[in-house]
């Protein structure tokens, strides 16, 4: 079945009314479901629509806080750790890039941390949203289902923890990096047992720690993380500064929230903004991004390499033909999002 | 020829003596000394006595500045930027983080970049700097030649940018990450090389991007980053950070300080503190980083893994040895140190 386009502002009138019949006031609603869209629209399908159902599950069980009193609880000129009272990690941390951006604006860098959050989408999403006051953003998470054991163990203690740094350039689009910690993500792993195909060496490893390639014993292994041990490190690293710090769960006290939809999940996140004008001339600085981005991409290439892509030019470029065309939403997702509306008693996507 | 140990403070008065006979002033000779031992100390043993030699071609070269005038050009509560005026990279950065650890006290987070610096010693010598504030440290830089190509290029565009990120404990050592975005250090490649073995499939490509085990062949293909592209991006993000925010060389402008003497680096960092008091107690952050080490090392391990190890946890046990009974330094280097130390007319390191 093709899969036809419908347009953004569509997917996200019918995200706001499902919320909104969940119980979100309707500003809210409206947050979440323009973030939602927001990842749907740059390609981060994984963390756009497609969470829909289960937040709304998680929404029904109670495990999620409808009404937060999402507000700051420490702060100094350059920081600031918000308390995010269980609410959605969209509200927790599109307030949390909005107080960065401010204190950046004025002490020329800040970090905010988030903690009884939840969560939120794609790491980039608030990473970019530096980019629209001329920042760099940059972004970290602790993950919501730990998938990795530490370096030489077995016990799954550590998420992919995800990396997320956006830098405005002048007339190219801007450099975006928003990588897991982990060689390949468990989607992609779903996806090569759906096609009945074996995986690369080098993504997983059995708890022999050998290679594991059969995607269908999965189960039997972990993910690995990029350049092995190191990778392990950035995962802790990341989950001390996005989790610890905050007083976030971390560790152990990470919730699986594929299979439990009421334990509070006590998500830690941050966001950095740094302002380039601070360091000097903001054109300048962009002028020698473009500059940059240009000689990497005018390298001569290997054999069969038709390109050379910058760190989220890929995602900028689906996020034109996405604005431009609307969103090309698989017919399983939509036969999905069909049985959730008449469930939940609202208009499905095509009337919406 | 064994290794025979040398107490620190030996070593660290022999390099201060050759960087007084170089030119430097006393004061910065003590300081770089300190620095360049400390690395040696902590094993980092490729960024410690061993760059004596090749510092004192680029100073001899006049490749470098005996006295600069290492200065804050820009700066705003939470940043600054710190021009180096081509001095000797450690005292460039320990200025820096100087700076960094005081703003953060007022602000709770700062980040202060370099431009005009140079090469200044493994990267976790500098977040390290943080712990003894009873903060956590970032560092990042733009090492000084290029060994990668953009992914799918042919041009070595970056450099193996290294970062370092250093958190404070309780009871347990400080969680310590320092990293470079490659799979293998060349260090490593021209170890193997030494040894007559092959390399491990994933430390390096050829220029048709197939597996090069071959370390005599290491001159004909590239480092490979880590996770592939994701290591590619972290390379390029940590060189924007470091160099490209702050008016330093990235990319091209890259100087290959082992070929190139004199022309001036303009080397780029960044150092970035934060104050875990900010963001709550101290003594409780401390106690929830104790915790999680402890439940990482205590995980069930993989058949032939005799211990877990943190990030760092190596590097400090090396500390304590080296502490206690002195420095191990090779042979090979020994006999360079004494030729270098009679061409400069000083004392030999076991005299010193």
């Amino acid at each position: 079945m093709p899969d036809s386009r419908i347009p953004a502002a569509q997917v996200r009138r019918f995200i706001a009314t499902a919320f909104e019949r969940l119980g979100l006031p309707a500003g809210d609603a409206a947050t979440v479901a323009q973030l939602m869209t927001e990842a749907e629209i740059q390609g981060s399908d994984g963390h756009g629509v497609i969470r829909l159902i289960p937040y709304a599950r998680r929404i029904r069980a109670g495990g999620m806080n409808l009404q937060p009193n999402i507000r700051v609880t420490k702060e100094k000129a350059a920081m600031a750790l918000v308390d995010g009272d269980n609410g959605m990690g969209h509200l927790v941390m599109k307030k949390a890039a909005a107080i960065a951006i401010a204190k950046a604006k004025q002490c020329g860098v800040a970090w905010v941390g988030s903690r009884l959050s939840n969560h939120a989408g794609p790491a980039s999403l608030y990473a970019r949203m530096c980019l629209e006051h001329d920042m760099v953003g940059m972004y970290f998470a602790v993950g919501n289902a730990n998938h990795l054991p530490p370096w030489g163990g077995l016990d799954m203690l550590l998420s992919t923890n995800p990396i997320a740094v956006a830098v405005p350039a002048g007339e190219e689009p801007p450099v975006v990096l928003d990588m897991a910690t982990t060689v390949a993500a468990y989607g992609k792993v779903k996806a090569k047992a759906q096609r009945g195909e074996q995986m690369p060496v080098g993504w997983m490893i059995d708890r022999q720690g050998q290679p594991l390639t059969d995607p269908k014993r999965a189960e039997e292994g972990f993910l690995m993380p990029i350049g092995g041990y190191k990778g392990y490190g950035l995962a802790m690293i990341v989950g001390l500064l996005a989790g610890t710090l905050n007083g976030a769960a971390m560790g152990s006290e990470v919730i699986d929230f594929n299979h439990d939809d009421t334990t509070t999940t006590n998500t830690g996140q941050a966001i950095v903004a740094i302002d380039p004008d601070a360091f000097g001339e903001l054109d300048a600085f962009k002028a020698r991004v473009d500059k940059l981005v240009r000689e990497l991409r005018a390298s001569e290439r290997m054999p069969g390499v038709d390109r050379i892509w910058m760190p989220g030019e890929q995602s900028h470029a689906k996020k034109l033909v996405n604005e431009r065309e609307g969103l090309a939403l698989p017919a399983a997702l939509r036969a999905n999002l069909d049985a959730f509306a008449r469930d939940l008693g609202i208009p499905l996507l095509e009337q919406s």
